[in-house]
Formats: structure tokens, C-alpha cells, sequence
């Protein structure tokens, strides 16, 4: 047929073609299917759910929920709809889990879930209470499950680009680390009584990020801050605005500034300062288009919240998980990461409290 | 039990927290399910699958490829991998399909796909020679139904924010149209034999811009080009690099630049400039991240190519299409928008043949 | 006295310290007097007064205007103002002259400055009559004498850099030459009429730029143009809105696009682009500061027009006649230069009123 | 005379045009005279010599300097050429002096200076002992004359446009304050054992800038610093990394981070931040040509060092200080302002010493 004899050349010259083969291009991965559960369907499981559904070879078996609802099986196309997580557990065809729940339920899921030998993706922070979360590190060291916090700013393209400057030496000897990390407006009073703080809330990805970017430890603290933007909050007893100096032991220094309300949007920048050069990630916007007037000459504002700027980062951050799991890499953010996180939070809240520099406790 | 109660409302809580009504948050269609068959599976085929299982309420029911093997079926989880089109046509469970084969199939295609009463999105330019083009366009007009053109451009956020500027009035009269379109690196010779020359290949991507930037028609256009990359091309009777000059039927003018080669990547940029300002939408890079040495502060290249540059675009024009197809607005890019550019595209190739300005041929 | 020891010391250690010797330092130059005068003191006499003032080295001597008052010798601080610039070309003391006047005398005022032995700094164009001009550079060649025609843009930092990375390879092969060229305000109608149209008025520059920028000539000339801001401009037999197409003797093309009005600024832009690399200057700002709102990112538009824009490049360009002058170097922008730009904007206005390519005559 | 007359009526023409009252334009001052002399031309003092070479109205009548040679006189093309500063003070002559000779002794002559009635333009810091500064300030005071430190970013232009939004409202409350203040290379060790410290000599002009940029008062700091680029530096006691943490009066809080060495060049940057929007000044280029290739998009690294970045801010507090003189404004900054930034030296050495928060003494 003359027909299909043109179709099949001309498509097979284009598969041939250069382009056929260029950058960052379009491939199907050959990886083995990992089965899985999702313990918490709140605002970030409803997120990662979105991005499971385009990672290959992960298969979503159930989902668990306090506040599940019949119609979820159709909603979310998955089998089993549970409110119980021990079903999730229970069941053998799941490899792994992931614990999007309140802070407060993470040690004992996690300790639950490392006993019936599942892989653990767990929403940060690993937990509020010391005593919890160094039995539920016990727990997952002796079942010898893989385990992963939900640090996504790792897995920002942005700031991975600075520690690749770190890493190929481009940057010399570090010496100064600088964080601006403002959010886009305060959560409600009802979110801020049971945040845990600001440090614990919100601050904690950036401890988590200042040790991520420069690949030391924070050795002391010092913490100024005050109530800028809304009475409510102090009266909670929290803060809204601080700047968190950092001391590292190799004798570098940091700083980190935060805000609840940065009216332009989620202002999220990073740079790192050293003996040869400097690398520093601005923000992200939505369009690189600006619009030049009589007045001035105007661009974008930053993406508004973490799920615009960050989303990309929500799905690499699981796209690793599941490399972890599969034997590929090891784990890029530790229970250790997580701890160490915690342990920097409460280092800031007590210096803010006593207006002194404070030691960095150890694990 | 004392345990669930406090997950119940402390999750609550999360749910009632300000943030989760967040803008561009997170949420799940209920959009009727629309069932579509892929005809064409190389390399664009494969990016609109990819992009498909990103989008809610649509079923990949079939795909069709002259080149399909059986383990297709396990490979894209579709449940008919067909060879012959017709098959796909003769689905009566299959409402639109996405024609994603070499140009010169795609006039016959059309016409088959309208008298099977399919809604039809077909990969640009909608074909070669002007006769059949004609033909499709009158089977699709008489069958009534829809037809989209797969111009991705138009669904670029940067590109559509100089039309918001434009549409609200910031711009004021419109006068000066800048386009800039290089491609990284030249197709391979093949490609270049059957590609229908620069203005048909990779221009007519620009001259769409052109009306879809402006709301303007173009009456007359002036070329110049020449060989300055691969003698190769100039032997296969085609040039690698030109400006072109567009004289809109309103009176403004504008200029395209091409250039099948530029080294630090794709360079996709435009301005429009009228009497109250001007709209400039810049290149993307993957990152924000920039490097201060004793050198120079460098920042990163435009994003690589098409691929990397469209994807969300290619994502939004589907999105787009399916809209269509479900009666919420009018098909975004019509049959006469692909006509016109291959007008504009067959123009400009005369020009550079004679020296002269060229008038536009009018459907 | 140990006062003054003291004082001796710690002024020596400063005056060893490393700072002492840095870069871009101040000096004070032992270059040789030049005794100067100016003929015409309208805004670009001023102009060029005012950057005078900070060049080292050189005396203005005398000053003629055909408006000039008596009290200008206290104003300017010069010892003659004269109002026939024949007193300035017979004092034997005056080594050079810069003739700031109007278009029309420029051609007289050089045969007359030539035959009294002058170095000649000439405003751009360098006449408007080809026979004129021709005469001039006769008497010019004749007497031996510099000549330097004041185009002020080959002064420009910015530009200067293309130039730089087209010199040291980097840019490898040219191809594609872009220059934006917008003014913030059309001139009143009493100058339009005598400004000898747009192309020998305002182009001019470009097309000198065009040449300067790429180190080539230009071959043929295409240019589309139109009224799209002031009727009375069209009245007058001008236009305000223009492209510019350049077909280059070695192949490579180049585009220039001019308006009389670009309500945020005096926008001014270069790029070249070559097989191995693009170069672009972009506009420059009063400051670097934005203002990020919950509107936008706003910065400064573009310097408002030439007086700030080029300011630096005025005094640079004096700084290098000078140093001709001095026979420190060959004239960076000679007669010759004056003449091509001046057949390029011939051409170009032969162009718009045929609607076809030009040839661009040589000299 | 007709030619004189086309001369003429062109002429009038051009002076016409709107062109002609162009916003920035050139102007010859009316201001009166005034006659100054300078004391200490060590570089600072030529780089004041060379910007009164720009400013109308200003006659420099003497240069006084330890080192004076008598070539002098025609290499400045001053009358007086003198080594001992009481000869400037007792030529009545002279109106103001500027004060550019080594810190310490800036006091006595400051003091000697008001009592010959000379207005005083003094280099900062105004002195390094709290008695002799106090002291100087009380001669100023009882002898009524016009004090001004040469503090020279607070007339840059970038930092300007930060106030500017301050004071417009366009910030709202203040919440966060952010300098960047790195230096391209340190000074030698000369220098550096003479400097009075980081704190006085670098830190100074970061700690006024915080007063300036803010209007508001610093409370308390806490500084932690090292020695990370050369350890002769901490060998002579000094550091040259630190990072200031700055607790205002008002509640607000801002952070300066200081380098001796960016390799990139002079790194200035302050950021602003409010309830209602955020300003932010960023680095200044020689120019703003990128070259973008295979490996990225490159533009120019910041402005060398102060001479170049700050030499138009230089300029204007000259100017300023010559307004003040003649009475038309108030002097931008006072011997008050010279005092607090000592004040914040001190309490940040006094920080760095004892590792704690330290509270600024008042005046």
C-alpha cells in the first residue's frame, strides 16, 4: 500500500532525525513497580498524590484518612479507600508508605510502619517530642527500612544548582550563607496555636536547607525577633518576624531572615558566599515577560506560595524516594537531616527566649 | 478512642486552616471523561502521552503507530495499540483524537477523522499542498467538528501575558512587533529534505506568533536569508538563517529573526511595543541560580530546546482542546489559524525567491 | 615637631597601602596642553563644554556663537566669544575646533577650518548635500589635518563591549546584527521639518552603529515605515515608525527598528549574534533599585534620553579626539565614517519611497 | 549677510525645539561663589579635587598637605600650595575647608577649623577618641559653623531610591533592614594595624547606611565574626568576616554582613523590607552587556571597588555640602551622624569581645 509505504518512511526519517535523541527528552522508564499506601489525604497528600500520577511504576494501593469518604474510590481511582492506617500497614503488597498526617501522629506511624517493614516517606518534622522521635529512629534502624523526611527544598532546581557550585569547588572555601525565607501571608490563629512555633513551622526548612546548602554543622545560634504583623500571633505566644544568626563549627557563619507576611508573594532566596566566588538563587517567577511604562519597567513577583514555587521539587523529592527505595541512591534526607532540623528549631526558640546564644545540641 | 480523635482535629483543623484555600492550589476536576485515540506515536506523540496522563477525565482508549509493537500495550497501559488509523476512527467509544504523524498525512487524516465525527487536534502546519488543505478544512466544516491546531506556542505563560497586556489596553496602539526564534542547534539533513523548508518547518511557529501576539493580519511580508551555518542545507535548496520583515494590514510592522543554530540554546523571545508601552516576554532557564566569580556573574542559558521550553505549553494546549470538546469555550487555535500561517510561511518563501516584498495571500 | 610626624607617618602608610594602587584609580594626566575652540554653542556646544571642564589638558580658548552676549565671557569663563567663527580660525594659538552648528554649515565651516590648519571635531552629519560633503573631505585630506565626526554611540561602554567580544572571537562568524533604537519624545515640528527626515536625523546613528558594531558594510537596504504617532509628522513628509532591514556584503543581516515615541524611555539596545555566541547590551537605568509590591517587581525604566544615556560617551569621545589630536592613536570615527552613514540613510529613504531593496552606493 | 542669516535662523530653530528644555538638561549654574581649601591630598583628597573640578562655583584657593612638592601649583592649578593646614585657616579668603588627612587627626582640626569660622567638610570617621571628638563636636557647635562627614553612599543614587520608597510610604511599616557590604580585596596589613578595626573603618559606613536607610535608631547588636581570609589579619587583632545583627528602637531588625575579600568585586547591596513591599538595590556593572554561550549568560561583575562605584555619589556630597553652605538646605550628614555609626563601631567590637548582645550608648 503506497500509502502506509510513505507513512512509515517519512515517520521513520523522523525518528531518526537528531532530534530524535536531544536533551532532556522524553523516555519511559524500565524501573520495577513499587506499590504503595498514603496515610493522610490532607493539603500536601492531595499534592503528592497529584504528582504520583506522573512518576512511572508506582502504583497507589490505598489510601488512608481519618476523614476518608466512600466516594474517594472513584475520586482518586484507587482500590482501597481505609480510615484505619493499620490496614495500610497490614496490607503485604505495599512497599511503602507515605505519612502526610499531623506532626504529632509521626513517631508512632512511623514506628508502626518501620515494624511491619515498609519504606517510609514521612512529612517533616519527623515529630514534636524528643523522647518520640529517637524511639521511632530506634524503630527504623532495627527494622532496617529505608526512610526519608519531606525536606522539598532539596529537591529545588534552584538550590541544588548552589551545592553543585560547592561541590565542583567553585566556591571555595565557604565562609558566609545568607537565607531569605518569607512567606506570602500568615496561616490562621488556628494553624498557628498548633504549629509548634515558628521555628518548628517554618524555619526548620530553612535549618534544614542551611545545612543542605553548605554541607556543615550549625555549632550556636542567635535569635532576634519580634511580633510585626499581628497582634493574634503574639498573644499565641509565637513570633512573626526574626533573624536567626548561625555559627557553623568549621567557623563559617549564616543568617536567616523570616517573615510571615512578605506581601509580594513567597520570597525564597539563598546564597552562599565563599573564598572563590558566590552562587545565589533568586526567586521563581511566572513568566519572564515585563511590562515597560511611563511609570517603570514591571516583572512578575515571585511565585505565590510553596505549592506554585516548590511543586516541581514535591515530585523530584518523591522521583528519590522511590530511587532510594529501589536500591538506586541512598536516602537524600535522613531521620538524622530530620532530627538535626528539630534540634536547630528549639536552639533558635531558646535563644530567642533568653535573648543569649545557644549550643546546638547534638543527636 | 482518644487517639483518632486527636488526629480527627488536628487534621480538622489543617482543613479549616486559611491556607488551604490557596490560590492555585490543588484541586480534583469533575469534568465528564472524554475517551480519545493517539494517531502518531514518534517523538511529539510521546510528549502529548506523557503530558495526557497529567490531565483529569481523560482516556488514552487507543494508539495507533505504522511502527507499533505488541509490548505497547504493557509500555503506555492503553489497551489497543492499532497500526491502521481506521481502527481507531471505527471506535465509536473514542470521541476525539490527537493526529501526531508526518505533515503530509495529515489533510487525509483529517478528512477521515471528520466523517467519523471525531473532534480532531492536529500537530501543525495542518499540511502541505494547498488543495488538500482545503479539502480537509471543508470535511471538517461540513462534519461540524471540532478542529485545533497544535500551535504550543500560544500556550506559553510569558507569550500570553504580552496578549493580557495587549487586551487590556497597557499597550495602546500597537506599532512594533519583535520576534526572536533560534533553535540550538540544526535537524539532522534528512529532516531538512522533508521538512518543507525553514518557513514551513520552524518559521510558521513564528508567523502564528505573529497574529496571535498582534490580533493582526499580515498583508505583505519581505525576507532576506541566507546559508551561514551548514552548506549542507543551502545543497538541500534551504537557508539557515533570516529576517523578515511583516507589514501588518493596520498599518503596524514587525520582524522575525531565525537562525536554525544558536549555540547557548533555545532563543525564543518577543516584544510588542505600541503607544502606551511595551511587553517584552524573555527566555526561561531551568534555574534562578547565578554564579559571581573573578570573572563575571553568570547565570544560565535559555532552557535547551522545545521539549524543555513547551512543555507546560504543551500540557495547557491540550488542556485547552479538551475545553473544547467540552463546550466551555471556543477551540483556541482553528483550522483558518493554521491555513494562515502557511500562507504567511508560502509568502515569505516567495520573497526570498524573488528579492521582493510579497502580498499575502488571503484564504 | 611631633605633631607633624605623626601626621608625615600615617599619611605615608596610607600612602603605601595596596589600596593606593588600585584599579580604575585617579591620576592626573602630564599630557600635553591642546588649545581649543568651539563654534556653535547650542545644546551640543554645551554639552560638550560641560564634559570639557573634566578633561585634563585641554584650554578652551575662544567660543562663537551667532547669538552670542557679551556676558557669556563671565558665564563660560573664556576669555574671547566671538560671533564669526572666522576669529576663531585665524587665531593662530587654536589647535583644534569643534564645530557644533547646524547640519547645513558643517561642510563651509570644514573647508574653512581645514585651509587654517585645524584638527576638526564635527557633529554628525557631516552635511546634507553630497557635493558639499565631498568637497570637505577634500580639503580635509588636503590639509592634512584630523578629522573626527562625533558619533557618540562608538562611545558608549556598553556597546563598546560587542565590540570587545567580536574583536577577541567570541562571537565566532556574524550572522545576525539586531539594534532597537526608540526615542522617548517625538521633536517639535519646527525640527522635524529641518532635521532632514528621519533616516539622516535619527537612523544615522544606527546606521553608524551598524557598521561600527559589526566591523562590516552594509550591501542593501530594505525598510518598511509608516506615521503611526503624529499626523503632523507624515504632514511634513517624515514618518515616526520604521524597520530597517541590512543585507551585509558578507552575507550576514542585521535589523534596526526606530519610534520617534517609546513612553518608557530612550530605549536603546544591541545585540549581535554570531556562530558562537550572542553579545547584547541592554538599556541603562538611573538606579538598580526595585520595588517589590503585591503588584510587581518594578524597576527604573531606561535614562530618559541622550543628555543621560550617552553623557559618559560624549566626554569619552572628546577624550579620544583629543588623543588623535595628540597622535596618541589613528581618529576612531573618521569622514569616511560620516560619509557611509550618510549614503545608508540615502538609501534607506530611497527604499521606503520605492517599497524595494536599495543598493547602498559607495563613496 | 545671508549665510549668517540661514545661520542664525537655524539656530533659532533648533534652540526652539522642545528638545530644548529636556528633563536632566545642561545648565549653567547662578550659584555664588565659594572658596574652599583642601586639607590632606592623599588619595581621598584627590578624588574630591577631581569631582570640584565639575561642580560650578567652587574655587579651590589652597591644597594643604605634609608631603606638598612645589611642581604642585601648575600640577593642580592652585595659587597656594601649602604644608602647614593653619596657613588655609588663617586665609580669609577661604570660606569652608574639606578635612581629608588620617582619623586622628581629624579632631584638632576640626577644632582649629570652627574656631577660624570655616564651614567643615570632614572624611569620616570623625575621630577615634570619644574625648576628642566630643571636643571637636563642641567647637563646632559654640562656633556655629556648618559640620558635614563624608559618609558618600548615604548620595548614592541606588540606596537614594530605597529612602525614597521609605519615606513615599511605599514600604508601610519597617520590618527588616539587609546590607551587603564586601570589599573585592583587603588593605594591606599597613593598613590594616592603623584602621582602628573592621568595625570603625569598614562596618562605619554599613552602620550609618542602617540609620540612614531606616530613619531609626539601633538599639542593641550582637556581631559574630572570624578571621577567614588572612590570618595576619587576626594576628594583628582584627577580623575580616562578620555578621551584624541589628535590634532597632522601633522593633524592626536588620543583619549586615561584611567581607575583606569578594572575589567578584565590591559587593553592595541593602534590601529594605516592610508591611506594604520590599526595596532593593542591587550591585552596579560598568555595563550592561551579557555574553551568552555554550556555557552560560555572563554579564559583568560589579563595579570594582568605591572609587568607581561610589564616584558619582562622591560628587553629590560635595554639592550637597555646597548647598548647605550657602544655606539652601540642612546638611545631609551631621557631626551627630559622624558620632552614632563610632557609637555602633564600638558596641559591635564590644559584641564580637564578649560574644553577647551589646547596647548602643547614646550620645
Amino acid at each position: 500500500m503506497p500509502f502506509l509505504y510513505i507513512f512509515s518512511q517519512a515517520f521513520a526519517q523522523l525518528k531518526n532525525a537528531s532530534y530524535h535523541n536531544m536533551k532532556g527528552g522524553i523516555h519511559m522508564s524500565n524501573d520495577k513497580k513499587i506499590t504503595i499506601g498514603i496515610i493522610g489525604m490532607g493539603r500536601i497528600g492531595n499534592v503528592h498524590f497529584k504528582n504520583l500520577k506522573q512518576i512511572d511504576n508506582v502504583k497507589i494501593e490505598s489510601i488512608c484518612d481519618i476523614l476518608a469518604k466512600d466516594d474517594w474510590v472513584e475520586k482518586y481511582s484507587v482500590k482501597k479507600i481505609v480510615k484505619d492506617y493499620h490496614e495500610v500497614l497490614d496490607d503485604s503488597d505495599i512497599q511503602a508508605v507515605l505519612i502526610c498526617t499531623p506532626t504529632d501522629l509521626h513517631p508512632q506511624m512511623t514506628i508502626d510502619a518501620a515494624k511491619a517493614g515498609k519504606d517510609i516517606f514521612c512529612e517533616k518534622p519527623v515529630g514534636f517530642d524528643n523522647a518520640e522521635i529517637l524511639k521511632a529512629l530506634d524503630a527504623v534502624k532495627k527494622a532496617g527500612v529505608k526512610f526519608e523526611v519531606g525536606f522539598n527544598r532539596r529537591f529545588d532546581k534552584n538550590f541544588d544548582r548552589i551545592v553543585d557550585y560547592r561541590k565542583n569547588g567553585s566556591l571555595g572555601n565557604e565562609q558566609i550563607l545568607k537565607i531569605t525565607s518569607r512567606d506570602p501571608e500568615p496561616p490562621s490563629m488556628d494553624y498557628v496555636r498548633h504549629s509548634g512555633g515558628i521555628f518548628m513551622d517554618m524555619t526548620i526548612h530553612d535549618f534544614d536547607m542551611a545545612r543542605f546548602i553548605t554541607g556543615e554543622e550549625v555549632d550556636r545560634v542567635f535569635v532576634t525577633g519580634n511580633v510585626m504583623i499581628n497582634d493574634e500571633i503574639g498573644k499565641a505566644g509565637d513570633i512573626d518576624t526574626a533573624i536567626i544568626t548561625l555559627m557553623f563549627k568549621n567557623g563559617m557563619m549564616g543568617v536567616i531572615d523570616n517573615s510571615r507576611q512578605a506581601v509580594y508573594g513567597y520570597d525564597q532566596r539563598i546564597e552562599l558566599f565563599g573564598s572563590k566566588g558566590m552562587a545565589h538563587a533568586d526567586n521563581v517567577t511566572d513568566s519572564t515577560t515585563t511590562y515597560s511604562s511611563k511609570d517603570n519597567v514591571a516583572g512578575d513577583k515571585p511565585m505565590f506560595f510553596f505549592l506554585q514555587r516548590y511543586m516541581d521539587a514535591y515530585k523530584r523529592e518523591l522521583e528519590s524516594f522511590f530511587g532510594a527505595v529501589r536500591g538506586e541512591h541512598e536516602v537524600q534526607c535522613t531521620f538524622e537531616d530530620g532530627i538535626r532540623a528539630i534540634r536547630l528549631a528549639q536552639a533558635a526558640k531558646k535563644s530567642l527566649d533568653t535573648g543569649a546564644v545557644v549550643s546546638v545540641q547534638d543527636i
